[in-house]
Formats: structure tokens, C-alpha cells, sequence
């Protein structure tokens, strides 16, 4: 799959180029905190997914304006902004390999530095002067807040459903995702069918994406993670792998999981006879199915756009969504 | 002064029951914690000044419509979002005789929900359906983490300057105050020249009242206040009579306050001559003489309306700015 990564990386160079152009014009640091946190935080490993899709989107719907990467800063931004508050209220204490900004700075400085990145992307996005992106980035903003929420108010439930879990992900990424892709189409003044269709894939890629990520913190290696896996759990989140194997358990397993949930502290001896539970019970399988069914949703949403480059990569960052190793 | 208070009580009072109306109707609580955290921290003993100035501003401008009660809103849910993080910042413990909301439901809980109350003070605005104040409102979110980011690395700096301290207070304070009231002038569509005065008066009875609010530190009882006198000082925080005590004192009052900021436990002791200090300095007088210069600016920019029942009560509200005693 290192193909598929470096056949997207390939064809979308010059735009990963000119969004970290746009996102250093746009930081406009005003002083020294801002500026050390943002760098840390943004510059180092992002993967720039956000913004691309929305230049991406925005292309698919032959936007022939300048704006485009300046306003795509908005969905690295928010997203930044995200993590810099996700980090202390999950107490994490790492981040693609390096300390997370509130163990450097302190929470105070996550917090505001956080704040800053939030209200940063609503001028940006002001200054667009167009009220429907205004609306939905405003909108965006509320529902992940509201998904972080729910997912704090989740943590330690032992017996999560499937479904409050996608009401999480849903609000705590694909909005964002969704948001991304309809406002590409947005700025390029596309017909209400097209908006329609960049946020059906918008929407079911971030699903994807997140339940791969999740997938990835009990089937990767925490060198090619830059985190600790199972961190999730030690972080009392229970993600669909999990929620399935406890539904799927016999009762003896059940106890087992639900020690293990309940004790944050738990050994990687306890780490590994919980995996061991998830491959009998085939959690792992389970979880690419329903990741799969999105990336296929997301795919045939494009269907509506006739063939070209473009669309063909986005059908491949689809694909990759799931084939991503970290 | 009691009497100034309930003067102007007497006459807002309508307009403060609309407010409380319009705020329970617009925070719409999607959970448990958003509600619980939002009725310990806007509910009880605000005094919705910000709310109110935006109001009585669209009304000294002929306002004509109905919306104005549900925007006014977003000036008491920016603020309260604000309270909630400075708060964790500050590592204050109580606020209006009440612990502070971190303490209570923890952090993480205190960031989510302030960022729930930014983002939807933004979907109130964006309803609006007006650019203007969209990019009012997202400019003054922007200055406002600014402010307490500057403040935030400004702390423990014996000899910080009055500039800073004005930058501050600006960024923190006088920002929202400026925003509200050519907001409320903004949506009566006024003429420019009325957004300016509206902006004038606004700006400056922020300056005068955070300049106030800083005195009170120093010149109140824990019994009023609802939090320890000198809690600025163990936090930190320099403020406007201890900043010109030190400009103005000898070496060995200088050495002596030096000794206080940076040993945040000070004894009550060392606060009991830290005041006589700032009384042999003549700093309260200092603090009062520059607020007022402040109020009078204020009050002077409202020159430019004929006279009427709600210029005087703006009027009056300047007064009282400085008058209050918590």
C-alpha cells in the first residue's frame, strides 16, 4: 500500500506545497506562544488531509478562483485547534512521536494557543464573505465540541454501543470531513446535487478514516504510530473493535474486558489476552467490514462527476483511508 | 452608590428578564454536562452587562426589530466561554462565591464546554445572516484569546508596563464591551458615524470597568467579592495599582514588592503592607484618576445622540462602572 500513498502523494505535491504556504501566511503569529505551540503542533507530520479535500472538492467542481488554498488553512486549523484541547482532556502524552504541547507549555497555554487556532479560522473564514461557509464552519465547530463532550461523558461505559460510538465519530470527524469537502464545492458555486454529493463522501470518508485510526491502536506497532498502542483504552475510550468484542463475548471474556476497561493501568500481558479476544471474535474483521462499507459509499458518491484526474484521486485517498498503517 | 444601581435596575429590568429568557432558550442544552456546567456558571449572578449594552445601544439607535434579545446572547456566552477557560488558566478556585467549574467537573469538561459555548455564540451570529457582524464577532473571539495568551506570559513580571497592561485589558475586556455596543448600533443600522460613538463609549466603559474590576482586588473584602482579596496577585497577575506602585516606589519598597509577586503564598501579612504601600503611593487614587478618564471618554462619545431615557441610562452605567463595589 506504500504505492497507493506515494501515487496520491505524487499527483497532490503542488497543493501540499501551497497549503503550507497558505497555513504559514495565515498563522500570522503575533508572538512568541502562539508561535512555538502552532509549529510544534501543526508543521511537524500533519497530514494535511482537510484542506486538500477541500481544494480537491473544489477543483472537482471546476473552482477557477485564487482563494481556495487560503480558505482550506480554515480545516487544519480547526482541526489543530481540536487536538491541542483533545490532548489535555484525554491526557495523552504523546503525538506523532513527540510530547504533546500541554506537558512543553502547560495546559494554560494549550488552552489559549487552542482558542487562538479557533477563532483564527472563523476570520478566515469571515473574510470569505460568504454566509453559507460561515454557517457551516460555525455549525462544524459546535458539533465537534458536542462530539468531544459526548465522547468525555462515554468514557469507562463498558457496554458503549455501536451507535453512540458513530454519533461520536460522526460529530468529532466527519463533520469536519463533511465540511471540508461540501465547502470546496461551495466556493466553486457548484449545483445543491454536487454540495450534496461531496458531503455524502465527505461525511462517510472522515467515518472511515476515524474507524481506521481506531482500528490502527490495536493493529499497529507503537514505533509506526508515535504512541503507545491500546492508548484508546488507557484513555478509558472505548472504540468499535472493543464495543464489538464485548458484544460478542461469552460471559468469561466479558469479565476479562471489562477488568481491563475498568483498569487504566493495565498490563501488556492484559494488553495481548485482549487482543487475543478480539482476533476469536473477529472484531478486527468486523470493524475493516464497516469501514469498507463507508469508503464504498464514499466512492460511489462521486459517481455523479464524470471521470477525470481529480476524481481519481479522491477515489484512491478513499481507498487509502483504510490501507494507511499510522 | 447602592441607589445608582437600583436606579438603573429598576429601569432594565424588562430587558434583564429577556436576556435570561432568551439565554435559557438559546443554550438549548444537547446533554447533561453542558447544562449542568452552563447553569453553575451563567445562571446564577451574572450581570449580563454585555447583553445589555447591546441592547440598550440598538435602542438608543432606533432599533426597530425583534431579534435583538436572542443576539445579545452571544456577548453573555463569549464571555462565559472565556470565564470557563481563564479559570483553568488562572488556577483560580472560586468565582462569584462559587468553586470554580473545573474544580467541580474537572478540567476537560470545562475546556469542551467553553468551546461549546464559543462555537455557539458563532451559530447565533451566523443565523443573523449579517457579514458585518460575523466579522465583528469573529475578530473580537480572535483579540480575546489574544489577550489572555499576552496576559498568560505577561504573569510574574515584576515590572510590567502600564502599556501592557492597557494591551491587555483591551484585548480581554474592552474588545467584547467595543463589539457589543456597535454590534447593537450595527443591527439598527445606524449610520457609521453612530457605530463609531457606539464603539467610543463601548470601548472605554470596558477599559474603566476591567480597570475597576482590578481595583476591587485590592480595595474589597473576600465577603463581597466572593473570592480572596489579592487573588490577582497570588495568580500572577499584575494589575494597574500594583504596576504604578512599583514604578513610583523606593528601592526598598520596590525589593519588598518584588518579594510578594514572586512568592505567590504570601502571608495576609505581607498583603496588609503590600496595601499601605500602594496607599503611601497613592495607587488606588492613580487607579481611580485613569478609570475615570475612561468613563468620562465613554460617556463624552454619547454626546452625539439627542438626549433620552436610554442615553441616560448608558450614562448612568458608566457611573456605576466605577462605583460598584463588586
Amino acid at each position: 500500500m506504500a504505492t497507493l500513498k506515494k501515487k496520491i502523494l505524487d499527483k497532490v505535491k503542488n497543493d501540499l506545497a501551497d497549503i503550507e504556504a497558505a497555513l504559514k501566511d495565515k498563522l500570522n503569529p503575533h508572538f512568541g506562544l502562539v508561535d512555538k505551540i502552532a509549529r510544534h503542533i501543526i508543521f511537524p507530520g500533519g497530514k494535511r488531509i482537510r484542506p486538500l479535500l477541500m481544494i480537491l472538492s473544489a477543483r472537482l467542481c471546476s473552482y477557477k478562483g485564487s482563494s481556495d488554498k487560503t480558505f482550506s488553512t480554515v480545516f487544519e486549523l480547526l482541526h489543530t485547534a481540536t487536538l491541542l484541547h483533545d490532548d489535555l482532556v484525554d491526557g495523552a502524552s504523546t503525538r506523532r512521536g513527540k510530547p504533546v504541547a500541554n506537558l512543553i507549555w502547560g495546559n494554560s497555554a494549550a488552552v489559549l494557543v487552542g482558542d487562538f487556532l479557533l477563532a483564527r479560522s472563523l476570520t478566515i473564514t469571515a473574510e470569505t464573505g460568504m454566509l453559507k461557509l460561515i454557517k457551516i464552519i460555525a455549525k462544524i465547530t459546535e458539533e465537534m465540541s458536542l462530539g468531544e463532550l459526548l465522547q468525555l461523558q462515554s468514557k469507562g461505559i463498558v457496554d458503549l454501543s455501536e451507535e453512540v460510538y458513530m454519533n461520536i465519530i460522526w460529530s468529532k470527524t466527519a463533520a469536519l470531513f463533511q465540511g471540508a469537502c461540501s465547502a470546496g464545492a461551495i466556493i466553486a458555486n457548484a449545483s445543491d446535487e454536487k454540495v450534496e454529493a461531496l458531503a455524502t463522501y465527505g461525511e462517510n470518508l472522515g467515518l472511515a478514516f476515524q474507524m481506521a485510526d481506531d482500528l490502527l491502536d490495536y493493529t499497529s506497532s507503537s514505533e509506526i504510530l508515535g504512541k503507545k498502542t491500546g492508548a484508546d483504552l488507557r484513555e478509558g475510550k472505548l472504540t468499535i473493535p472493543v464495543i464489538y468484542a464485548y458484544k460478542t463475548a461469552d460471559s468469561k471474556e466479558k469479565e476479562m474486558i471489562k477488568n481491563i476497561i475498568l483498569n487504566k493501568n493495565f498490563s501488556d500481558d492484559d494488553f495481548k489476552r485482549l487482543l487475543q479476544v478480539l482476533k476469536k471474535n473477529k472484531s478486527i474483521e468486523y470493524t475493516e467490514k464497516q469501514a469498507l462499507k463507508h469508503v464504498l459509499k464514499a466512492q460511489k458518491a462521486l459517481l455523479l462527476f464524470k471521470d477525470s484526474e481529480t476524481r481519481k484521486i479522491l477515489i484512491d485517498i478513499a481507498d487509502f483511508a483504510m490501507a494507511r498503517k499510522a
